[in-house]
């Protein structure tokens, strides 16, 4: 199970296909959630006091609800024609992993692969700064390395030192690869890897945190 | 006054025209500043432990350093030819403010203007995550009506409805103007923009953080 907190995240999560086990929420955002919940079966409804859901949850203040949710089986699901996934490898930063999960749901990729070492997806840090879109990416954990050595779609890399992502010409189907903060993709994933490309610099910074660098390389995947 | 800390981060002051009244170092990393210290002249040096640097600072740990630093003037500064300004309306979180720094200086732009009310660039986190780029990005805080009404550039706001930053044939020289995380740009200024511009969206998140759409619009600015 995980905990799914706050107005929006709860709004889009009870409008998706997520088991909800139980929900708390306050009387006056009950009546925001009373449609969505029913079309739902089985979902156990208690209301309570914004207090309640303060101590019982992540939130500083939390005027809406807490959702106990179950979790979604861990199953791979290659990118089909025309689709692009997305692969983090060690991605530690929770912060990062969400805003990742809504730039991703931004340019429409709902295949979210990462390594076994990058953020837990269920960490109330990921749900709450995805800001609702992890209810429209779906993930896989999982060895990158035997999963790329069984492919043969093309491999985007985001290095230093790669092609010009403005001059790239992508493909309509295949994986991006994006490294960790601090070391990049790993060694190891370099020969799985077809196509290295750059956001290229024109000042003096030394990189870009990884979610901008993510939502760069989408948007010129998608022009 | 305010505080630079931590090893990327004061290498890089050291670097720069920031006026570094004082420095509070330890002894190892001493040694990795020995040679910018040397180029300056009226900086007071002190060797210390590090835990007084993370008694004394903002660090959780801090084995590096510390250093006091006289503020700038606060001076508006006009993009010249060829040159791209960036304008920031009420952007409140230091984080966003910092990493907007660090993608101003990786796309090669040196001169931010803040609204009155957008968080302070001497902030410690904003400083922190700016990665030293602080150092090389003036910046000016001042009203941005009165700055705006006098004035004839072009001025390309992001909104959710604009022209799309993938047919925008952008001009050499302008302002770029970002709105605040929740609210966008204020409707007072709305009559300044001369070019309404947005982010296409290719899936279903109602937005993108605005350091993350900050950087997507400079990059289709450069290319």
């Amino acid at each position: 199970m995980f905990l799914v907190e706050g107005a929006k995240s709860i709004l889009e999560l009870l409008d998706s296909d997520y088991d909800v086990q139980s929900i708390y929420l306050t009387e006056s955002f009950y009546q925001s959630c009373e449609s969505l919940l029913a079309e739902r079966q089985g979902t156990e409804v208690s209301i309570v006091a914004a207090r309640e859901l303060e101590n019982a949850g992540n939130f500083e203040s939390n005027d809406s609800g807490i959702a106990i949710v179950a979790m979604k089986e861990n199953n791979f699901m290659k990118p089909e024609n025309g689709e692009f996934a997305l692969i983090l490898d060690e991605v530690r930063d929770p912060g990062n992993l969400g805003t990742i999960v809504r730039i991703a749901d931004w340019y429409g990729i709902n295949k979210l692969i990462c390594s076994e070492n990058t953020a837990d997806i269920y960490n109330p840090k990921v749900i709450a700064s995805s800001m609702g879109s992890f209810t429209r990416v779906n993930h896989y954990y999982g060895d990158l390395d035997s999963l790329l050595s069984d492919n043969s779609l093309p491999v985007y890399g985001a290095y230093l030192n790669g092609k010009s992502v403005h001059e790239e010409s992508f493909s309509q189907q295949g994986y991006l690869l994006m490294g960790s903060e601090s070391h990049g993709i790993r060694d190891s994933l370099r020969k799985f890897v077809s196509n290295p490309i750059t956001i290229p610099g024109y000042g003096k910074a030394e990189s870009l945190n990884v979610a901008v660098a993510t939502a760069v390389i989408l948007d010129n995947i998608r022009r």
